[in-house]
């Protein structure tokens, strides 16, 4: 069974607004087993949507319509389908009881694009919206449905939630897709992809293999299709036993897993607390890990050392080894580490110092060069990282690499 | 003169990634006075490739096509479109050059699939990746333009910029646009409308005024149309500072400005220095000052201080200070910014301290409640601030809004 998502709007054209909805839709397609074939976004014109629900219904079985519903002028979804439906629109009780209601509350006189929002075609079923004036719209036809919704995702996602999935299960008889999503991080997705590449080639025909790559790291999915519930999760099941066992040391968790929260999750299972001491990622790994509530509980600061005298005074790290083997090395990170465990009283550490471009490197330390430091003061590992990427990548980068390698760390220990 | 957008991949359909690069490809053509017509998300599948290629062939002069350019099996876009125009995949010896230089700059074997990334459709130009493997491919057919470039943000990004709105501006015959963007903070869209309303009734016709809002800062642009250039940038000049002396004081920025560099160029111009004591914006304030290349001239570092010790050990608040007034509070902000200037050596602070949420919030001060305090030890301001976001853009806003004030203190200085 095949969708098709057609989110209307001059505001997604010119990119003012980022279409949302549509990756909303497609999530709660997927999890009912029903494969979006396109989504298309376009303009608030009658024979742009006239020509895309047309095409729509040639191509698919449900076709999922947002936006245009709203009380102004350019708001000619609902006309448009009465003219695509061949009916006439009709004012519906309920709605205007409701409208009449709401603006008497407040006081409003209601003006005729007010009453209008009542009107509805003939031929639909209403579908209430308890978070807007606009009602959703549900058609039929030769076994089709077509659904036409508010493009506000605050009121979208409530009418899918209470009246649209409901009414697609009643309507349609589904199959079965499930996925498994497999977070990875500090592999190329082609290394990865030459790891697993036999794994890949014995995937049974009901089974596909996606790599969604991204600075870093690589999200690989993998999705099951079928008619058993059961079979289907459990064929998939076993396949992604099969991969975590292949490349086990490069998956950091799950599905909607987090990198920071996964190493915050280790270290409140250990009972362990940790700080950082940032130079080249300024900051970029405490931002991080700080995103994840709760953080306090094992994350005690960190100090961003963008000079000498603060590594040296703040730090702690001797201005001896600043002379003889630079910002940029081993030893600066190891003694950035020592010094903020210290300081700041946590069992563990990450230090970083780098040259994150684009000017400050040298034909020893190119731009793209990085120590890290990890570990606990007495049992700390380090890391040289080169990479090739511009400032904000190559900061990105380091805080990835470093939190993953602490993760590997972590779960050794 | 239209355009359509095909961005490719399974992972927008199931709704796994939000198609963000239709967006940011609409705002681009939308700069040049090229209308979208019609985003299409299709799947990484040969057949749904070649029928959106063929129908946006129809439709416009101009199709835009992100996607499925990676060295996987399920990246097929590259042979697709060869298939397309007719053309013969061929390896292209500038690109393997690159390829094999980088992968001996890291000792990595090279494998097929990356010698594979070098192939390119004969019929083609071949657009530059600065930033990635896949290089982009620009095709011509009866005066139309085709152009596929990667799906990675970051990389189709880059070869917007710097290869594909070039060519575009060569190939097509365009009318003349002229746009001026005038950045404002710390001011809601509608006080702002309010506040120009005059201005705006009376914009010539040929000029247009649009907002765009972003967390805590609104984005103004002017745009002006016409056929001669000269003339058109004139009439935007003289609009624009009448714009610029009406709100001149929440105004940080014109076009590519970001606040951390307009605070960094301050500062440099001033000859004086920043560090930061971060509470609840946990290091934020750092990563961004330090995005900006060259900021080790005029900012020392952070402490992000997420526990009363560190803020007690590292920043010298005085545990009376904490115990009396809390660690979200006027006193402790104060000493925050006292304790980090001493500390580090430098001649101004910013420190926050809140409850950036979702727990930790009371009555006295609910989640969203924020302490900033900027200048320098002798002449400090501070500030409460209110916010009603999730703890991301709470986050986020104090961050803004903390540079802002202290951009504002170090104009009037």
């Amino acid at each position: 069974m095949q969708a098709t998502i057609i989110t209307i709007g001059d505001e997604l054209l010119y990119g003012q607004t980022v279409d949302t909805n549509s990756a909303y839709m497609g999530r709660e397609l997927a999890l009912l087993g029903i494969r979006v074939r396109e989504i298309l976004s376009i303009s608030d014109e009658k024979a742009a949507i006239l020509e895309a629900v047309a095409r729509a219904e040639q191509a698919s079985d449900l076709v999922l319509i947002t936006g245009g519903l709203g009380p102004t002028k350019d708001d000619i979804t609902k006309s448009t389908l009465a003219q695509y439906f061949d009916t006439q629109l009709v004012s519906n009780p309920e709605i205007l009881a409701l409208l009449e209601a709401f603006f008497a509350s407040r006081n409003r006189p209601m003006l005729q694009s007010n009453i209008d929002q009542a009107l509805m075609p003939e031929a639909c079923t209403p579908l209430r919206n308890d978070r807007g004036s606009a009602w959703g719209m549900w058609f039929e036809k030769n076994g089709k449905a077509f659904v036409s919704m508010p493009g506000v995702p605050f009121e979208m996602e409530a009418l899918m939630q209470q009246q649209v999935l409901p009414k697609v299960k009643q309507y349609f008889r589904l199959p079965v897709i499930v996925h498994k999503h497999i977070l990875t991080a500090g592999k190329g997705e082609s290394f990865l992809a030459e790891e697993i590449a036999i794994f890949e080639d014995n995937l049974p025909a009901n089974i596909k293999l996606a790599y969604l790559p991204n600075i870093g790291s690589v999200k690989l999915r993998l999705t099951a299709h079928g008619t058993d519930r059961a079979t289907v999760q459990q064929q998939l099941d076993e396949q992604v036993t099969k991969l975590v066992t292949q490349i086990d040391h490069c998956i950091y968790g799950f599905d909607e897993d987090k990198l920071e929260a996964v190493v915050g999750k280790l270290l409140l299972e250990k009972g362990k607390t940790i700080a950082t001491a940032e130079s080249c990622t300024g900051g970029y790994i405490a931002s991080q890990l700080t995103l994840v509530p709760g953080c306090s509980a094992y994350y005690y600061g960190s100090v961003v050392s963008y000079t000498y005298d603060s590594k040296r005074e703040v730090l702690g790290v001797k201005q001896e080894t600043l002379d003889n083997h630079g910002a940029v090395s081993e030893e600066t990170v190891r003694e950035m580490l020592l010094g903020v465990c210290s300081k700041l009283g946590t069992d563990y550490g990450i230090a970083t110092s780098g040259i994150a471009g684009p000017d400050g490197g040298t034909p020893d330390k190119p731009v793209g060069t990085v120590w890290v430091a990890y570990g606990s003061p007495t049992d700390m590992r380090t890391k040289k990282l080169s990479f090739k990427g511009n400032r904000h990548q190559n900061i990105e980068l380091t805080a990835l690499m470093a939190l993953e390698l602490f993760r590997r760390y972590l779960v050794k220990i």
